[in-house]
């Protein structure tokens, strides 16, 4: 159903079986897949510096209301977003990104599969994002490392990496597959792999295997127990992620031993 | 005042002398009282997750443009919320409750009469917040004790109780009333009545009252000068948390002298 | 272009050469320069407690999408604002002052010319801001010296100074010309001209021309190397201003010399 509304540029491209609400506007750029859901009062199709390709959006995208994206960018299928988002430019996400309400992706950005944000989450241009990737409300990662300046530094999350609520990712951060920065960190440079960073400048502290809930036994890493909330075809892929986790734990074991 | 370009389902039940702004949407499932203004923009009544019941907003509320509200809540008289706010599905909320602009409740919360969130504040799903609690910018009250997880620790925020700027309720976090987190804190578990807590991880530091601005003489807590934000019959509840909060001031004597 | 959706009040007082988006909403009490693009769904001309003139927006505008401007505030040419902004009453804005997304100024502001906030900031009411100032992401300057309370105590920043990522300038800063406050930061009271501070409390640490990229061999001020971004008719402005950082350079060497 398409909103009487809703006004969409006639060169606008329209998959089947849409839902597209009240006051929706798609600029002329767009190309939108079947199944998806437009809410009220989003703009798809913004016009960047220099953008010149289409928004590609995948099918059964849920994109709520007042949300933003910008032309230019490809996005794979059953993105979800929450309210007030905003997708720039030159971005090439992978399957089922969630994006919280009012978080927003700069612009140039890789985001893999799965990927899962909550709200005002703040990608800086350019940061590369794996999959499976997980990044909590209020975390930014930047880019600049002399602000502000011409200078580049994106960040880079591993696969299956976990961000906690309100940390910066400083610039030219490097978290490793699995890696997990508690709330309110600040790390920077390389974290290796399966790494607990926490504190400001960021600390490593141990494997993420040892973090556990006291209350109901369960521990990290996530993949051992938080795994319905994603589809049966990317469950094998969990598999092989968790097991990759699990190998860098050796390495803690070696470096503690020397270290003491 | 209805603006014509506002898309009212026709089952919507209004309530009278409604202002409704330009471009309005309310959608079917919705009940306003009397003499609110919705203004220009907004969304009330979008579906959630097993959302049946109506959206009862009560009357006398302002919500400000682009601002949406799910259906399955019940919210009481006087609401004031800023620009691009979102309150979600099956909150109950008191009299007089004002959320910032971007300001986030994400569902399943429980918020008392009178109280007060200034922009960008994020109160976690399931949280529980009292009569008078004021929670200041970039705050988030988090829910989750190993993220990311299905395990839920709501957060409690007592009567009275004051947020600061820019701080963390960590998961399970429990304020009691009256009590105090300093700008930029990450407090976790208990936090006793009348208790200043300060830092990541947040320590207790004394009694609120010992809170004081040196310019002006005045001083925690904060019932005892900041009362004129408040109507007439808010003030003898008032007078009683006040001395609710006061009653707590020996405690903090008593662990003084135990504690050297 | 004016898109026949925009909903603009008979008395808004128009230039020549607009762009105007779809469902635009321009109240009565607004009067706009030539030559301004306003994106689909903003809203210009709310009114605010106590509003009487109008909103001044000066020629050469750009308002993305969903921002929302207040009547009885004035804007210098050149404005430039990411999307769902808001700038409240009563604000007096020089040339080209660029708003990220999801920026708020909260009213009876002073902006100089030419300054740059990113995403996510929170400018409180009454703050007085300076030439070439820039405020990274989830920074926010502060007002009320005991919250909640009717106490005011606004942060002043001066020309040139630089707030990185996720800090609070506490009610009362005085950040003074240059200065700049490393990320994460939470500087109180006044801090001299040219001075780095890091950390909660702030802590003041050097002088800001010891800021270096090591890669790039680029160094502070900023001044020096990034300035591309702005007008000619700005340069002339940025010599002075970098003479002036230099200038507090000797203070830094006399007071390490003194403290130890």
């Amino acid at each position: 159903m398409i909103a009487e509304s809703a006004h969409i540029h006639p060169k606008a491209r329209l998959g089947k079986d849409l839902n597209i609400g009240e006051y929706v506007v798609i600029h002329e750029n767009v190309e939108i897949g079947d199944g998806c859901t437009i809410q009220d009062h989003c703009v798809l199709g913004v016009k960047g510096p220099r953008t010149f390709e289409p928004l590609v959006l995948g099918p059964g995208a849920t994109i709520r209301s007042h949300s933003v994206l910008y032309e230019h960018s490809t996005i794979g299928p059953k993105l979800e977003t929450g309210h007030h988002t905003v997708i720039r430019e030159r971005s090439v996400v992978g399957e089922n990104l969630r994006l919280g309400s009012y978080s927003d992706v700069e612009g140039d950005c890789t985001i893999g599969d799965f990927s899962r944000f909550h709200g005002y989450v703040h990608i800086g241009k350019g940061t590369m994002i794996g999959h499976f990737v997980w990044v909590f409300s209020f975390s930014d990662a930047a880019n600049d490392p002399l602000p502000p300046s011409d200078l580049a530094a994106p960040v880079i999350l591993g696969d299956g990496s976990v961000v906690c609520l309100g940390s910066i990712l400083m610039p030219g951060c490097e978290l490793g597959t699995g890696a997990f920065v508690v709330a309110g960190s600040r790390p920077a440079g390389k974290i290796p792999p399966g790494a607990v960073v926490a504190g400001s400048p960021g600390r490593i502290l141990f494997h993420v295997s040892r973090l556990m809930d006291l209350d109901s036994g369960l521990s990290h890493p996530w993949m051992t127990h938080y795994r319905s909330v994603y589809p049966e075809h990317a469950q094998p892929r969990l598999d092989e992620l968790l097991e990759e986790v699990m190998k860098t734990r050796h390495d803690y074991k070696v470096s503690r031993t020397r270290s003491k």
